[in-house]
């Protein structure tokens, strides 16, 4: 008989997550077949549910990627194997079949027990070290030759983010489409009641782009690093050189700040204003040194607040503060990333991504930026839980600093 | 004791259309609670799903607004009232708290029969004749003083489309994000594919905007019209107008289409191809007289293919054959869709919208327009079954004409 | 000899308005040859130039396809004809050759005498009342049978706008490109500054789209009202109709404007909302009746402030106040636009593009978008006089305000 | 008397390619003034016109901050001094007040003799070696202590491209706004017959971006390459990756290329490329194995077609391949771009705005993509000699294809 089945099981807010209906729906779509062998909805908002299914493959393989696809969504074989190892061959390399993560909750079962996979993020592989009974997700360049990465799918548990429920969270909204229809006074303020709990309670990390310095919301930012609502700063080497630029002649891109007007001669203000830094050998230097006296890099320096600053194939000089290494550029973001409770992204795609490639699904994060596209494709690159503000950098950063003093001054 | 109850029932596919999570979630985020009385689900794929839930509102009224939101999931209660009828008391205004109409199959229980609402269309009234048994859904301005309009929302079922189960439909990855990232080449062979299904077994409503001209797939629609691929058109002055131009003079706003560059003298031959459509008194006129020779508004005359040419305060002109009554636009482009069963909307977010209002839920739609956010805007205002394609109308049509060129020389 | 020749000349600003450039490339371009037969170059700022050129065409056709083009640029022959009119052979209809107009400033020579060109518009063609002497541009529709319409170019000179010289007009950068990356605050800033001084000397039409509801600026928009900044207002019937859901229900298509969050049952408030309007007759009704007590809408009423609500094919309704029919709505804009000197226009294509269409090109015109290909689209039909703010209306509105009150505390 | 003046000479198409205008409008709006002592217009369109303009200063520093703007249109003081030179103080860093570069054809004159500077490129300084007699463009990074700077404008003399007069480029329309209403089949075709002369007579370079491959361009960009219309690629690590992933299962991101719909287990593809090509060492070493059998990283390695492919922060992996050092990904970068004649760019802000940078004014490019942002932003950032194309690369690269594959029948 050519059938293989197993039982898997699911238990938590599996409806109202619609999980249990990704589930019938994925067996169905592979071309496998289901039966319901228990089922116990949680009568009341708060209990839990549980179902048994009996889940049918045309052959071992076939109900091999059944499984495989399930365990996206929490459904864990009855009786669950223990994950397989195999030993990278190679630095940097990773044995075939190896599991990629997702950026949710993730556990391995091993030898009896089931460990939290550390430092998650999505498309990395899983490392188990047994001595130390730990799993950690590990990036596959970082992969060193003879570690143990999991292969197949076999002992993975994933458990994806369940929707807040009875009250909605606080962006209880966020999930709707991403429109500039939306009021972006009322985003605005919550975004601004979120950052305060955060500064509290949490770490912070801003990301921003150049067209927040041209778009003349350079004073804001500079306010929010100076009374703590940002704990790290990830960005590149524009908006440093555009920041510095204003400091030193006023205009960035050698367009007046003040009036909108490019400046005669202007053109030259971006080039000597990294010349300036290369001159005195980086940012912390120009603010020792009195050469730069404000802005956002200086706020960053004076207040401790630690910045990565990647660079790019688009960049002038660039000022020696930019790590031009992609790669370690990367390890760095990871590192700062840590413990990350709020990430707040402003005008820049490439930041964004790349951000939102390393965080972890629970954390909350919110995208600004004036162009709807930005926002889509976050979402589509797998940072979902991203509440997209479609508005302009130049007069939501004011708004937000006005609702944080609101707050601060109701304290 | 101030609780309220009372029993629904859900029969479908409620699981994997997600139906039932929905009404759980709506019962919850409302402040209601709930307790499953039973629950049967489908085992295998075609089996539908059962489910009786019973509701509980904090009052009368409370529970009564819980009911109304369930309904939109065609969550009914198990002993059902009929609908309830009051007269409008003025043309064209209804009684207070009519009950509004999504575009969904949509059916009133009156004097113990389930009646089908007819010319279901979101955003109605509906109106029920006691004498011919009939319900039919009205724009508000449309009920005449004195006919019968249900109020509340008593007595209504409500069937949302049920996603396609087992084997996906030919569009079956249309409900993902709307993204210039999908694969164009196979999205028009579909879409091809569907055209010829549809050209044979329904009705092809084609929504054009101005770009399609001056894009160059005026040659491509002009052959979609006369190989039969369109039942009716619905567009605006300025296609017709540019469609003309084209004609007489070979440019578009001016601009040669063969070359892209602006003519001299080009800036009047909009305003001269007006003229002598005026002169002639209409475009059957003017194809008659022969005036207009070729192009897109020619075929539909030589092809019998019924126009709506809708009134815009943007228009020059305009010609005869606009219709400039908005409301009246509005009821010939109603009287046009009945019987459809495929629209292609092209370049235009007036036009498009506009017809995605007038449309059930359960007609294939395509959008194609170079700007995301057309598209993302006419799923948000409710036409949700719209698969979007991010492209550009310049090189679509040319290809969909391809496509349908070899699918009917396979015939 | 075929060769046919025609002394033109040009004064003003013409070399730094780069007018004798386009006067040159222009004759080369159409394949024709030129002398210049005296030049004088205005030497200091103040002065003006001055150029008689000899045109040369292959003959007289080509010479004067060649005259047409330049005359354009303000190019007139030294020994100007007078303009030649033929009667209109029928209501609407112009005679074959008719001039088309641009939107600059316009004369004809008529009976040895310079008219200028009243209520000049793009696109439309001129009569001239010989009677009266007086010329008046009228679109198509307007031209009545047997009124003596100018044909082909002769005696017509055409004013561009001079570039403002030595110090540039508040608005200096505005003709660079349409940019997100522009200092928003700087120019909301600017803006008021014209806004409080057109208040007083000019006339300020406000042109909105129905975004500015959703996205939260309508009491700031209302503040506007209130405080005499606006003349006249343009909208559709979506605006009044959301403005009045929020003063009903404070639901914008049924999304709570404070939270941002749908409200239950809410998606039949904007249909209530246009029931309510249709019931008493009309906004004004509505207000006298205490129906509506605040709002954008409201302000119109209690203010004397005119508006013109245009309708369109997606309509809901539409309100009593609407007007219908295309044709008649662009006749009251027309007349509410006589006079205007400053246009604001706000989150809408559809209204802006039209309005566009309706004016000269000296009046100063903003329009604020998200959309960037709104203010691009708006400048390629013709309205190039745009100053272009890519920016969010939901935190423009409040900015702008909030600059107007601080320009009326320093007074 | 403050006053000082200085006579600067024009010469070539001052008037039809506006460079009089901007110089007279450049001393006005800097507060300057000005007499022609001379000017002879050219009379037919072969002759050049020459000018002699006093400008006045009110200073020596107001009079030298008005002739440094006016170089950049390649007005040049009568009595010119030579360049002046500074040693650079350090590696990488410049001497205060250097000479910034434009993309434009720039001559240094050095010891009575005008040296042309090789490798111009925009935001560049200038080196001059004296013993050589050669002047060079170097990115401030590059230049080396001791190594002598042109500071300050004097003695440079700058080209901009004049306009093509007479008959227009092939390319002539070019210059008008970036709009997605260009008849797309028109530009296509013209952008084929350039590519196909390019192939003859120049360099091609093509950049770009994943949207590429997962819009289902690939098979035709690989055509592109196997003819021969590819001399150097540009692009990042997510296009290799991509390209590989289509080779090895079929999918571009785990979406099946030809259906367009997601395959199960489909994420972890593009990881399980990265792997493969990290395993064997890189791309060459993958095709000589036999790993990777087609597609366009593998024409590039079987036709010897250089890539670069530049590292992000974005990246996943990366390949081997990929220089994940910006600074020497642009060092690789400008190597390649040397005697480039063509550059097209197809999906990438990133690596088209980069590439932007570096290229001369000369060199024709055409920037492909949907979003009008995109080659807005490239010609703001000062490649304004781009070609725009607001259209999708999913059917672009097929009737690109088309055409070429036309021309070559025709031969």
């Amino acid at each position: 008989m050519p059938h293989r089945e197993e039982v898997v099981e699911l238990r938590g807010h599996i409806i109202d997550s619609l999980i249990l209906s990704k589930v019938l729906d994925t067996i169905m779509e592979m071309g496998g077949d289901f039966e319901i062998i228990e089922f116990q909805v949680g009568k009341r908002k708060m209990d839990p549910s549980y179902a048994e299914i009996l889940v049918r493959g045309k052959d071992e393989e076939h109900l091999e990627e059944i499984l495989t696809e399930l365990r996206k969504y929490g459904a864990v074989p009855k009786h669950l194997g223990e994950v397989r190892l195999e030993p990278a061959p190679a630095d940097g390399v990773c044995p075939d079949g190896f599991y990629t993560t997702t950026n949710h909750r993730t556990f391995v079962l091993f030898d009896g027990e089931w460990l939290e996979v550390e430092d998650i993020e999505m498309d990395c592989a899983i490392v188990v070290y047994p001595e130390e009974r730990r799993a950690v997700a590990k990036p596959i360049g970082e992969v060193k030759e003879g570690e143990l990465v999991v292969v197949g799918d076999q002992g993975i548990k994933v458990k994806p983010p369940e929707r807040p429920r009875g009250k909605k969270g606080i962006f209880g909204f966020m999930e709707s489409e991403v429109s500039p229809e939306k009021p972006t006074p009322t985003l605005v303020r919550r975004i601004a009641e979120e950052m305060a709990r955060h500064r509290e309670e949490g770490k912070i990390i801003l990301v921003l782009g150049p067209a927040v310095i041209h778009a003349g919301a350079r004073d804001d930012v500079a306010w929010l690093i100076r009374h703590g609502y940002v704990d790290v700063l990830f960005a590149g080497n524009a908006v440093a050189v555009h920041d510095v630029e204003v400091s030193l002649f006023g205009t960035s891109l050698g367009v007046d700040v003040e009036t909108g007007e490019p400046v005669k001669g202007g053109h030259s203000h971006h080039l000597y204003a990294i010349n300036e830094i290369r001159k005195v050998g980086g940012l912390k230097e120009a603010v020792e040194k009195g050469v730069l006296k404000d802005g956002i890099m200086y706020e960053c320096v004076v207040n401790d607040v630690p910045y990565v600053l990647a660079g790019s194939i688009r960049d002038d000089g660039p000022i020696p503060d930019v790590v031009t290494d992609t790669v370690e550029a990367q390890r760095l973001m990871r590192e700062h990333l840590k413990g990350a409770t709020f990430v707040l992204m402003a005008a820049t795609m490439l930041h964004s991504i790349a951000t939102g490639n390393l965080l972890p699904s629970w954390v909350t994060t919110v995208c600004v930026d004036i162009n709807p596209a930005v926002v889509t494709k976050l979402m589509d690159r797998g940072t979902a839980q991203t509440l997209g503000v479609v508005s302009d950098v130049g007069v939501f950063f004011p708004e937000l600093v006005d609702r944080l003093r609101e707050l601060e001054s109701n304290d």
